[in-house]
């Protein structure tokens, strides 16, 4: 039997991700130009197939980046000027507001208690700030941000950008894009495709503006600045050489996820996530860490042991599944456990079956 | 027969590159923590096997980047304040003065007719100039910038960082790294492999300039800011969840290189370089775009044909073996040929037999 991977992220690859990476090897992808056709045929179907599997809108562009930390640093480049509102609901949101404050902007941040969301009336975005930030899934506490109250955002602040950090959720979570302004993710999470790869997806108002801030003599960066992204992207061409294997790879599971129906995955993770639900509530020295069950994540499950988690993981591993451990100080205390659509029906009731059986 | 690729980058893949990312895959590197200590050991066995092979010295850090396009970026931000130099021979070298410009920052270049490299007595950098940036091997017109020129730089301008762009020349150019600051490239050249991974190596004259600047409340970029790339790079960690696909293939593959010896490899260039010269110089109707024998690139040769090179380029393809064309505006009327590690003589024999026997 194989090692299963249960992790976060990086976690499984997609179950037909090696068949396309071998395919790719074997017909030439990894050696063409990507100032040739074939890449610019490969990109245009990547850009298709992500646009039909998440239901974005065509005049939202599908850009490359490197990594969902390069979203953070291009979108604060190219669309704030100087001030950002951030919603922190833990580790991995807390870092855009960094990043914006290593930018020299001044980041406004809401933090709310680890392991919660803030209620919409806690959500005070001053004037001064240019955009909102939000993690849709907080991959380090496994609170899920509600959609609605992005919607409710976006009609109490139609001015202000409002971008997504969709890592861990899309495109499991359906995310409504003409309520936001700019969403990114990369691809070892939720995709399972091997990381070294992000997607970064914008619209019209980010790209006026970054074109306004060059306007006003501001820098945007250089060989990776929105408005010449965008315009690469419409002729499927990128400014680096890219990660063509990945791009490929992406594109290919993504017409996979088609092909088997965007609705039978989400009913798949949403058997899977009540099963974890089910095991972690009947056990009893396990608690979820998100208490209010709205807003529970359901592809990341983030446990509370009451002993050592590491007990849990390596006897987990010594069948041949891997967890992932808490998040920085709850390493020691907390698991973490992914039901991303990889992870098939029958391998999610084995890991269920063998954390029932798990007493100390 | 496979399809063999001779372009210069993306190319055909290191001979051992396929078996490398199967085992990759087969063994779960693509699932496993980037915050583990199975990743920590393959970027510490990356770092090793690259500073044995290009003889990089221990107090040279070692870090990721997505692509030579970040490098640039990078290099700017942390280790220019105000002004640089740039030596531009084509369009890649033109490509860092544009990124300076970009960044705000006032670039000086030295242009020399493409096809030429600069001679000493031309290179006259102002006091004010930060770093002084050349590229070792112009992919563009297959100029090669004379190493002795490097050093006879540094004797000249010691307080002024030099920095390398190395992309289709190492590990194949012999480089003193004491007599520069810092050096980058992308793996998809020399190296044979998927492109999506950028190597940037630094030298403490980098970081200190660039922890000069943060003192002087200067911006230098947020996730990869050079002092903490080079604190997370002694740990063998990086900012974001990085290629570790990619990371883990360059280190196999530089560990295979290194037990076949670089000096044998560098002989078999030095072979299949000469076979190359003598047909572009036997045959009527092809000439060397560099002129002078000793600026000659060894690694990528640019040929100007006197008809229209896609009908070699096609004839070629039609054989399975893939040639580039010329550069931008030399699409029609020239053709790249890499020489590189991958490249067996045996296969650079066969492609210099069809080039022979090519006649319009």
């Amino acid at each position: 039997m194989f090692e299963l991977y249960f992790t976060p992220g990086p976690t499984a690859l997609y179950f037909t991700a090696e068949e396309h990476i071998k395919n790719a090897i074997k017909t030439g992808v990894c050696s063409t130009s990507h100032r040739g056709q074939w890449f610019k045929d490969i990109y245009k179907e990547c850009q298709q197939n992500l646009r039909e599997l998440m239901d974005i809108p065509d005049d939202y562009h599908i850009l490359i980046t490197s990594s969902a930390n390069e979203a953070w640093e291009r979108i604060i480049e190219n669309c704030v000027e100087e001030e950002s509102y951030h919603i922190s609901m833990g580790a991995f949101s807390q870092r855009f507001a960094k990043i914006s404050t290593q930018l020299g902007r001044k980041a406004h941040e809401l933090i709310v208690e680890e392991g919660t969301v803030p209620a919409f009336d806690a959500i005070d975005v001053p004037d001064s700030a240019e955009i909102i930030t939000i993690c849709l899934n907080e991959s380090s506490t496994g609170a899920s941000f509600p959609l609605e109250t992005i919607n409710a955002l976006r009609e109490k602040y139609p001015d202000k950008l409002i971008a997504i950090d969709g890592v861990s959720g899309v495109p499991v979570i359906p995310i409504n894009f003409k309520n936001i302004d700019t969403l990114y993710f990369s691809v070892q999470k939720a995709f399972g495709l091997p990381a070294g790869l992000g997607i970064w997806i914008v619209n019209n108002r980010c790209l006026e503006k970054a074109n306004n801030m060059v306007e006003k003599g501001n820098v945007i960066g250089s060989y990776h600045r929105l408005p010449d992204m965008v315009e690469k992207a419409k002729v499927y061409q990128t400014a680096e050489t890219p990660n063509i294997l990945g791009i490929y790879t992406l594109s290919k599971v993504a017409n996979d996820m088609l092909e088997k129906g965007i609705l039978p995955i989400r009913r798949e993770i949403d058997y899977k996530s009540a099963i974890l639900n089910q095991v972690i509530e009947s056990h009893p020295q396990m608690h979820h860490f998100v208490e209010n069950d709205l807003h529970r994540s359901k592809t990341v499950k983030v446990v509370k042991t009451d002993f050592e988690s590491k007990q849990l993981i390596e006897y987990l591993k010594n069948k041949k599944m891997h967890i992932g451990t808490g998040y920085g100080p709850y390493k020691n205390e907390q698991v973490r456990i992914a039901n991303f659509p990889t992870h098939s029906k029958e391998q999610m009731e084995m890991l269920v079956d063998l954390i029932e059986a798990f007493r100390l």
